[in-house]
């Protein structure tokens, strides 16, 4: 799905209908067999990488989910990183800025969530939160949060550098499916309590937040970090999207497990006698 | 499973067969369906202990995983904690302590990654280590570990007094199934990253734990949280017994949906004007 996703110069978010399934001509029963059907690929990759990262020299995985309220970001923990094996994943969601947080630089709380080797860390909102809401609500100065951008882009390149793979998601929904999922928090009891009153005051401002979303995949899509927008008013696809875009990120890396550091056969002695 | 593997007055580890499956007498074909059955009501519970969680005032559960080497903890967390939504779950497995943990009380590290409400932590390796391998290999004197039985018992107190549930469970396998799953880790390349020498040498100090697991479970099991034995030899069982632990424990705590903090009909109308 990299191909089909990945952000590239002059892209338009407003001409990509979030309704389409790049790539894919399925359907919703045609994903979940999709997404079935590689999940033990998936999971040997992830436990290779994990094998890897054991000597602290290894690579890692960074999932970066961003979206509009009610996109679908939980359903891509529950459903994607939720098939991966806990014991492989560091996930980190993002809220409001802490009084401690706030005190450092807006990267400070990122730097220290990166996933360790071997891990395949998932950001649940992230720094660019920090040129969204930020940039909508005037949070910061102008001249704050346009100096973002390029301090985003250098970060990412170090953690890059250091072996970190980064795949950037943008899950991509509609106003009108937005409207849709909230009406239906407010006509299920189950579902109540995942409303609040504040997202419907933030649909004010949906053209503020594309306008952020259009400026910050021109500035921050890069070659070795691009912005992949995965079309989300079809769960079912947004789903299967995102899995393919660590599966294939994974066969890229196509960790190894590592050798024995250990004399095999003299263990095998050792093991014998007790 | 509660019933049949709770640990109470008498209980002897060594006449616990690891091979056996208490309350269950299907095999690992039915184990698997067992645990299908219910997966989701256990999603539901979990997601309404989650929202119960949201204000910060309500349950949380703390599943305490213990077990010698190759005992399957590992698998636990693949199978049935990985069944679970990760964004509910707080997963910390306890090494040996670091530098700034050995500064500290051996309960500080403990504290520091006990479930906020709403959340199912799960310790894999826990506080007991420090009446374990710490006994065993006289890593504190004998005046120190000696009390730490009831500063666990208090400390225990003290989290069940505010909210959270326990769940202490010992994966018991025999000593020849251990050596079974070592040559397995040394037969299998694709394994050799999880064999350690150590875990060789630490064959010679069975006896040594197993009488530190019967003292622990003697002076640690208690009627607000009583150990669970599982015998783990099948890792279908131990897997199917610890999802059941888990699942009657959510059915005990019973979370509801939380009612709506706002007026509905006003958001539904508000919503209807964006």
């Amino acid at each position: 799905m990299r191909d089909e996703l990945a952000v590239s110069a002059g892209f338009v978010l407003a001409d990509l209908d979030p309704g389409s399934t790049p790539g894919f001509d399925g359907d919703k029963d045609d994903a979940a067999e999709a997404m079935a059907s590689v999940a033990d690929e998936l999971a040997e990759l992830q436990e290779r990488l994990y094998a890897d990262g054991r000597d602290r020299e290894g690579r890692s995985v960074l999932l970066v989910i961003q979206g509009m309220d009610t996109s679908g970001k939980g359903g891509i923990l529950r459903h994607v990183v939720g098939a991966v094996d806990p014991q492989g994943i560091q996930l980190t969601s993002f809220k409001a800025p802490s009084k401690e947080e706030q005190a450092h630089p807006f990267l400070w709380r990122i730097r220290n969530a990166l996933p360790k080797p071997g891990y395949i860390g998932v950001f649940d909102r992230s720094q660019y939160e920090d040129v969204l809401i930020v940039r909508v609500h005037d949070l910061v100065p102008r001249s704050t949060w346009v100096r973002r951008y390029g301090q985003i882009n250098s970060f990412e390149a170090g953690v890059i550098e250091k072996g970190t793979a980064i795949i950037k998601v943008m899950l991509h929904i509609s106003e009108d499916e937005q409207k849709a999922r909230l009406q239906e928090r407010l006509d299920r009891p189950d579902k109540n309590w995942k409303f609040n009153p504040a997202d419907v005051d933030e649909r004010e401002f949906w053209d503020a937040y594309q306008e952020s979303y259009q400026a910050l995949l021109d500035k921050t899509s890069t070659d070795e970090a691009p912005w992949y927008v995965v079309p989300a008013d079809h769960k079912w696809y947004a789903r299967l999207a995102v899995q393919q875009l660590l599966l294939e990120q994974l066969r890229e890396i196509d960790p190894q497990w590592p050798a024995a550091t250990y004399d095999v056969e003299a263990e095998k002695a050792r093991l014998a006698d007790t």
